[in-house]
């Protein structure tokens, strides 16, 4: 458990043996189906300390816990439906906090269109935690998976790499100098990430592999490219970047090891996926229709692993304290 | 979130308004519908010094967690499909821990015919907490609920009372003087509960109301009186023990008292339902079919709340210290 390796080598280990059903995917995907319906399901816990600052709103970290559910679902081109909450709450924190963290999660309801289905919430001597179950309806007839890239597809990336690891830096003082406004954006972006419920459809239709970005960008595309069995090749010129991110970077010294994190940091939850070229136009008119950027940032060929010019490829989330 | 009462409020208030789905049944029930094929969904926690103590076998932690959630499932109806899992582990703990948590986990699956779907670890500075999302199939067109409770129903229990308090306060070594074979019968109870999978296709058929014992007999019979708008009257001499329950009473000096806790203790993971005089005899020939002991405890009558002679209800599950 100690490094995201390890606990990726003790799933393969110890659970996936227990996970037999097709839907389970050998625990190798980010979402499991079940037959009943096809409905999608995933779950995703965060952890104060881990996941989120102690001293985040509440109703942001509700909403973080709920988002990055829903950013699964999104990514496996699924409409959210409902959710179940665990809630581990501290002794020490205030309940009066509650309400607050309700009320981020019913914002988050209306804005994402899917509903409370039922939890459990606990006591806790220890830190913060919040699971959520999210169930989605399949916007389509395939739900993609991790496996799904074929040689000769696109690679592509909804939004902007990099926004969740330098809101982070930011929420810890170690950004260096940005305009407020660059500061506040990129720090929203690290408490409310913004899952692309808007574009579920257009994965659902066009996309062959997708997966959510949550633990690098590099690092999440490798799983793709492991899981399909091919080379990802990334154009590191090609990977968009906010205006905050931009500046950050241009006033960075080592300009290498600058793109080096953005390109592994964490808290992204945008979607990498692969689509065939002949699907270009129509997932460039899907996403300018819901105003969302999208980029090509490479292809795929045959061969293994994730190549992006030299960038490194970390393989685990930049997150606190690592 | 001090006191179980506590968090029962806080529910009320700030969560059931966002559990607007019907198959949430606004956060009264113990499992939750999704119209996708009428799967039946629970979740629960359990979380190191709370639900089980640090120094328990961890392959039973991970049975207790599986099992808890499958007492739910039988006690709706349901036979076990499949399950989510999201493990926060310690950073203290040994990684080595992790085998046996799975061949516990494994044990578990084939003697309940489920598996694994999917699910999430996160390495935590706080204590062990599993947390299980738990689906089933529904065997019988209807899903007991607790609102269920008609006028006129028999009261009934799995198994026996107390057993799961007695094992917890065994392992805390405040039991008194026990045989070393009633001790160990105690604490395998509270450390792996049986559900009652194989009685769920009765439950289905002929139970109005039913939900599983958790938090003490009296206090979860109290739900039921609660949601159904009903009263129900328990015989007081009629609840069952074990053997090592009735040895443990018969020492006891304030009997009345000790009955209290064993009406009141947690960790049974027994079905309380009410039925119809009707099915009398075909509960019973489907618990003698399993070797199921099964109870005829008390009668529903029109009034609100629980009463069971002078037995105090506490409402809340007795718990590590608590």
């Amino acid at each position: 458990m100690s490094t995201a390796g390890d606990e990726f080598a003790l799933i393969a280990q110890h659970f996936a043996p227990l996970a037999v059903a097709p839907g389970a995917r050998g625990l190798l995907d980010d979402a499991a189906l079940i037959d009943a319906g096809a409905l999608v399901v995933t779950t995703d816990a965060i952890v104060e300390g881990v996941h989120f600052l102690p001293d985040d709103p509440i109703d942001t970290v509700a909403q973080k816990a709920l988002r990055v559910n829903l950013s699964d679902l999104a990514a496996k081109g699924a409409a959210p439906l409902h959710y179940l909450l665990v809630l581990h709450w501290p002794h020490t924190r205030p309940a009066a906090q509650i309400a607050d963290f309700a009320a981020g999660l019913a914002r988050d309801q209306a804005a994402f269109g899917c509903t409370l289905l039922g939890g459990d919430t606990v006591a806790t001597p220890g830190p913060l935690a919040v699971t959520i179950t999210a169930f989605g309806r399949p916007l389509g007839p395939r739900t993609p998976a991790r496996a799904d890239a074929m040689d000769g597809d696109d690679v592509w990336l909804t939004g902007t790499v990099g926004d969740g690891m330098l809101g982070l830096a930011v929420r810890q003082g170690v950004a260096g100098d940005l305009s407020p406004a660059h500061a506040a954006a990129l720090a929203a972006h690290y408490r409310t990430p913004a899952p692309r419920t808007a574009f579920a459809a257009a994965i659902a239709r066009h996309a062959h592999a997708a997966m959510d970005v949550s633990d690098g960008l590099l690092g999440d595309a490798a799983k793709i490219a492991a899981a399909s069995q091919v080379h990802l090749v990334l154009d590191p010129a090609a990977l968009p970047l906010s205006d905050a991110a931009a500046a950050w970077f241009a006033a960075q010294a080592d300009r290498a090891a600058a793109m080096d994190r953005l390109a592994n940091g964490g808290d992204d939850y945008e979607i990498v996926f692969t689509a065939p070229p002949a699907a270009r136009a129509a997932l460039l008119a899907a996403a300018a229709d819901i105003g969302l950027r999208l980029t090509r940032i490479g292809h795929v060929a045959t061969g293994a692993g994730v190549t992006a010019g030299g960038l490194a490829v970390w393989g685990h989330a930049h997150r606190i304290g690592r």
